[in-house]
């Protein structure tokens, strides 16, 4: 197949910044894009060859967009399975195929097939609504304190709380979802793995993840985590038997916890280029980006070492500021050593809306540590008043 | 200034492949771009916020196209550089300056600007004409062989001849000129000097540049430049002396010899993002078109060093193929270590064009330079019978 400056078509579900990063690749490779998003005003706007403005939820909007391209991959999750099935049988390739996205849209059906597949994850119970699952607390049958988890629309922290007592459930939808029991973890880690159609695979190296305590979002990722070699080996097999399972195609983003007794538990996986491997577009020899092209379009994998080390912050909205976005400081953390900003293309800030990241790259990574968290405390995302 | 996700316009003059990685930065840092150029077809027509169609020669095209913008730049010498002189006294910022590009433009006014300056270059005699220069031969004022370089419009080797006997001068336009002394030289290296308005100063370091004997083009840059520390370090000096005396802002392209004697020679300059600086993408902690933007946005320089070793395969048109390009054995190099190939987007492939560009990097300059070659070795740029 000859992608380069030829007339293949490359469609993406999907038009926000993950795409966006992904654009920079195809334009470096000079692969024609087609991009479908809900939004006139998406990052994917510029930079994509054809872009179509439409639901990606709707079956007719989803289907009539992939007829028209080679090959189609997504960068969320939220797509019109169906559709995708369909485009499939009809011989669009469909990377990830929508066998793997339906094992891993719903997190309950997600949760069984690690058990079904001897992976090993935290603990949980599936419940069809929130009332079943109080219901079962009322009982007995479910011990607070616990993590409630909707199983499906889920993102960025949204859909998961953990309940330490009848009053977490306030506020909470009524929708399907799974009782997790809460594990005493030292690490979140995240390991990303590609594979292509061929069956070739690699992985990423380990990286570390700091949550910001109140938003649930991810405050910095650390590349390589700061753990023991065994550790990492360890989460490097365990996301490989994942990708293994789930035969899938693309890049899958692996969440997993270490626990206080250094076992790995899988947390949730993400079939798509992901927040935890964008210190790659700087650290590593191949990003995360340019690596699910190659994985989707067959072509040899990557090298996935670092040249580096990389750290990265994720730029999110201040809280108590709406409107047009201001980055206060950018020029402050720019004269800092190896400070690369990544700003989206959103218009408009909100509390803890994803605005953009920040990746902070030295040979040392206890230095990188260091001006990651001087970025930190300098830059703000704020609104013109 | 507020540069980031606001209504502030960069404008580019020029829509080729220098334009277009200058693209992959803007969309980064979300800054709008307007770019003028000529083809409808050109590289920068996806990435740029508004594709402007039209001469670069034209003053009312670029005047009407530069008084849309904010901040204007270049990434082509050849432009109507008085639109830019009344661009800049009606309050445009143009970087670099007009000034700067007249002093270049012209290679007889480059060279006086060396002497005058105390730059160390070949000697050199200016000729208004072919004819002139052919009496002065025919005086024995001017000694074969030498170089002759026509004065304006030159690119890519074309302009430049070694004139060994009369027979020479077959089949060069009758233009004003310089006759160049010709310097027995070890090496051609070139070094990137970043300047900002505000007078903050970068060099990159030394590369090396390997010729293809024939078309005149460069055939691998490699950094760092296989030469002594201290003369590497004489050469950064003399980078500066010239950034320096130039008073530019943004990127200037030192180009040099290192002579028998190790003495560099400056060859010529030019004042943008430059074919020996692609490496930077890859191997550099800061790439030349983000450092290009930094400089002329006045942001904070970053950091010039490399992460690891970088060199860099021009992709040009193999020779008896001309038409729709193929990228032969694309594949094949993709499955080597550290190899990244920038296809800049032309449909249309004949001899000698630069179609685009492979770089190699590892932390092994020698390892680089060896699957360089196989690189070299390997793709072939075609077209399709």
């Amino acid at each position: 197949m000859n992608y380069f400056s030829s007339d293949f078509k490359l469609g993406i579900l999907g038009g926000g910044q993950l795409g966006k990063m992904m654009l920079t690749d195809t334009r470096k490779f000079d692969i024609q894009t087609y991009v479908l998003d809900p939004s006139n005003d998406a990052p994917c706007k510029i930079g994509s060859n054809v872009f179509v403005q439409g639901s990606l939820m709707d079956f007719d909007t989803v289907y009539n967009f992939g007829k028209q391209v080679d090959v189609l991959t997504f960068e969320i999750e939220h797509v019109n399975v169906e559709a995708l099935e369909k485009l499939e049988s009809e011989g669009i390739k469909v990377y990830p195929s929508p066998k793997t996205l339906k094992q891993i849209q719903n997190k309950g059906t997600q949760k069984d097939f690690y058990n079904a597949n001897n992976i090993p994850t935290a603990p949980y119970t599936r419940f069809e609504s929130l009332t079943a699952l109080q219901e079962a607390v009322a009982a007995g049958q479910i011990t607070i304190p616990f993590v409630w988890k909707s199983t499906e629309g889920g993102y960025d922290g949204n859909g998961v709380k953990v309940i330490r007592n009848s009053e977490s459930f306030n506020g909470l939808p009524d929708v399907q979802c799974i009782a997790e029991t809460m594990i005493p973890f030292k690490n979140e880690l995240a390991v990303i793995v590609a594979r292509n159609p061929k069956g070739e695979i690699k992985t990423y190296p380990v990286v570390e993840m700091e949550f910001h305590p109140e938003a649930n979002q991810v405050e910095y990722v650390i590349c390589p985590a700061r753990i023991d070699d065994a550790v990492a080996q360890k989460a490097r097999e365990i996301a490989l038997n994942v990708s293994e399972a789930f035969n899938h195609v693309g890049l899958l983003a692996v969440e997993m916890f270490q626990t206080a007794d250094d076992e790995i538990l899988v947390n949730e996986v993400a079939p798509r280029p992901h927040n935890s491997g964008h210190y790659s577009i700087e650290a590593s020899y191949t990003s995360q980006f340019e690596q699910h092209l190659r994985a989707i379009l067959d072509l040899p994998l990557g090298n996935t070492d670092s040249k580096v080390a990389g750290i990265m912050v994720n730029l999110v909205g201040a809280e108590g500021y709406s409107g047009n976005v201001v980055y206060e400081n950018i020029e402050k953390i720019m004269a800092q050593d190896g400070v690369t900003p990544h700003i989206y293309g959103k218009k408009q800030t909100r509390p803890f809306r994803k605005m953009g990241h920040v990746t902070i790259v030295n040979e040392d990574i206890a230095v990188a540590r260091k001006i990651a968290e001087e970025v930190k405390n300098s830059i703000r995302v704020i609104s013109i008043q």
